[in-house]
């Protein structure tokens, strides 16, 4: 036995070959997708479904990949708030509100239409329009951040509308949870989106401003660790779980502490940041991945429906969206359209919890990690084509 | 319930909290640590004993603490390496050989000797004496890190020491631990010990100029994702892996690859590993005072015979190796012999391991996770003492 195995590192041992595996991996079939121009999130998408149980088995979904998924998504949206240096919501709010709903309401009622018409109960159906309603931000952004693009006036009205998308998503899915329980209540429901509500604006609008004030004073004040990150993780951690208890995603908040402290943290806490995100941002991507199970699509029906569900998700968002964007010109209409088709984690978080209350039979779970997958795999470049020729507004773009 | 609970954040909502509150209570520490002129690890350390099971009883130790303590002591050796340009074994070899023997021997006989003397059992006596022998580089460098000393003579013969430290101490490990279990293959250390240290004098050697070679071109040909820090990542959790399964320990895989990349890598990549192991270093210290369980000590006898070991093992490794380095003068022998004294984790280890093997019983077990906590709380106030009035001999230190 080797000697440091004796020391207790045999659980390192196992543990960095994972995390040694999943990182190449990702990193591997990141550069493939690069040298055939298509986006890296791609490569890190399929190198998921490569390794993990879908193919080839190597790597099998774990609580600590889990948890380094979500801290990747997090701090990737963190990373792009930061980088946003002037996102006033109140001035695109009006735009984003519409493309949100719009983004919403069309793949919400294609999906439950759907699945109506084909004969499933009325609660399966409701559920596969949820699913059909969320957006997989972290996707888009990270699409737009490897091309320099985030302070695009598109890319914008992207962020702002899967903010507002993710607490609309939630709501949908709140009512129909409540639906498979029995029991609707209004009130409740009410109040817990006012919180949701509240919490984003509150932030939105005083985080910049109260960061403004404090950060200059905390570089001085706190020499242990290096003030001014310390205070971005403990912002970060604390608002994080703040959104969670308020109704929306951790990564909401972890986008709305970017944002806070854009104007004021310095060049290092960025490239501080960005050194976490990008060892994490495998784990995300490659962990969507690892949840697939091919074995789901063998018959024949099972994949038709499916390819159909993919389409009409695509479909509905690209229109919804693109029609509330309309005035904008048919150049952004698109690519806004475009950003909010990706289905990601968020897509298959709804049909786990679906399957979790008994409402989602185990075909039309596979049915609705399909379309969640597809999307994720088809918008990317759809991205690329439809920002061709676009050109960041700004001109520090980060490497 | 909120609605992002439904959406699956409860388990995430769970894991924010804890990291939230170790971040917190080791940073708010440190802070008060600097504020009484101490050096912050022993706020963040006494942070763990104070949120653990020793006190307050908020947060346990669990494996996702473990993996993230172990990431970051892997991630702050990684760092520390990274800011030792021209660090040469070669020349500094023979006195960090001399150091590492000086603060093994002396330690190691003594405990043994001691433990003997006291009427314990003969392995149960070379297994405390095995516990002094190790040596917590992460403590010692994290100080000289903070302070921007990483770069004086006296803290490189420290930092090489260690290295060669680590593998004494685990090739003593390994023959105590044959001992208990009754059979010692001479022949099979030999071995063990030939490809340990024949690992780190490849690395050590060869890294450097290889890396000088290969990373000016990665950062052109490979685009995803940022190719030097990929490559920086990869070569840290392979070289890692490597030097477990070489006979050493993790962290010395992870310095060796901070040293071969000294030369070659950017500050956007150094900035991106400080802000990782920034993340995760709180987690490395307060995990080590999160062990501990002060139940053990009360009765008096056994706190009386923990103090008198504690005592040695602080005078054995400051005579031991400050003997053996005599010939640099009074106040580097000191701080060489000063920097050697914390055990932290390491010698937590091999306590754990003698109990593990059943030849040492709880009170001894308390004894030695007291010296090893005790040595680590110790050290870092009289390094600030011994190294008052040095400066870098390097121009750029970092902030």
């Amino acid at each position: 036995m080797p000697l440091a195995l004796l020391a207790g590192d045999a659980e390192v041992a196992g543990i960095l070959f994972v995390m040694l595996l999943v990182f190449a991996a990702a990193k591997l079939l990141a550069q493939i997708s690069e040298w055939l121009r298509q986006p890296p999130v791609v490569g890190e998408l399929l190198a998921g479904i490569l390794i993990g149980p879908g193919v080839l088995g190597w790597v099998q979904p774990s609580d600590f990949l889990t948890v380094l998924a979500e801290l990747g998504v997090m701090f990737l949206l963190f990373r792009v708030g930061l980088e946003l240096e002037d996102f006033d919501l109140g001035r695109i709010g009006f735009t984003a509100l519409a493309v949100a709903v719009g983004g919403v309401v069309l793949p919400f009622l294609a999906g439950w239409g759907l699945m109506a018409a084909l004969g499933h109960s009325q609660i399966e159906s409701v559920f596969v329009g949820a699913a059909l309603v969320a957006t997989s931000v972290g996707i888009t952004a990270r699409v737009l951040a490897d091309k320099g693009l985030l302070d695009a006036r598109a890319s914008r009205i992207i962020l702002a509308a899967a903010v507002i998308d993710d607490i609309l998503g939630l709501l949908v899915l709140a009512v129909v949870s409540s639906m498979a329980r029995g029991k609707v209540n209004v009130l409740e429901l009410g109040l817990t989106a006012a919180l949701a509500v509240g919490f984003t604006l509150v932030v939105a609008k005083w985080g910049p401003r109260t960061m403004d004030l404090i950060v200059p004073h905390v570089g001085v004040r706190l020499k242990a660790g290096g003030g001014e990150f310390t205070l971005a993780i403990l912002l970060l951690f604390g608002l994080s779980l703040l959104a969670i208890y308020a109704g929306v995603a951790a990564i909401i908040g972890a986008f709305l502490t970017g944002l806070a402290l854009a104007r004021s943290a310095s060049d290092h806490t960025h490239d501080m940041v960005a050194g976490v995100s990008e060892l994490l941002m495998p784990f995300f991507l490659l962990g969507i991945g690892l949840r697939v199970e091919l074995g789901v699509f063998v018959q024949r029906p099972t994949l038709i429906l499916a390819i159909v569900v993919l389409v009409i998700a695509c479909l509905t968002k690209l229109v919804g969206c693109g029609a509330a964007a309309w005035k904008l010109g048919l150049g952004d209409a698109t690519r806004i359209g475009v950003g909010m088709i990706p289905r990601g984690e968020v897509g298959m978080v709804v049909a786990q919890i679906g399957a979790g209350l008994g409402v989602i039979p185990a075909d039309t779970y596979g049915v609705v990690v399909f379309m969640a997958i597809g999307s994720t795999i088809i918008a990317p470049p759809l991205l690329n084509w439809s920002f061709r020729g676009v050109e960041a507004p700004a001109a520090d773009v980060e490497a």
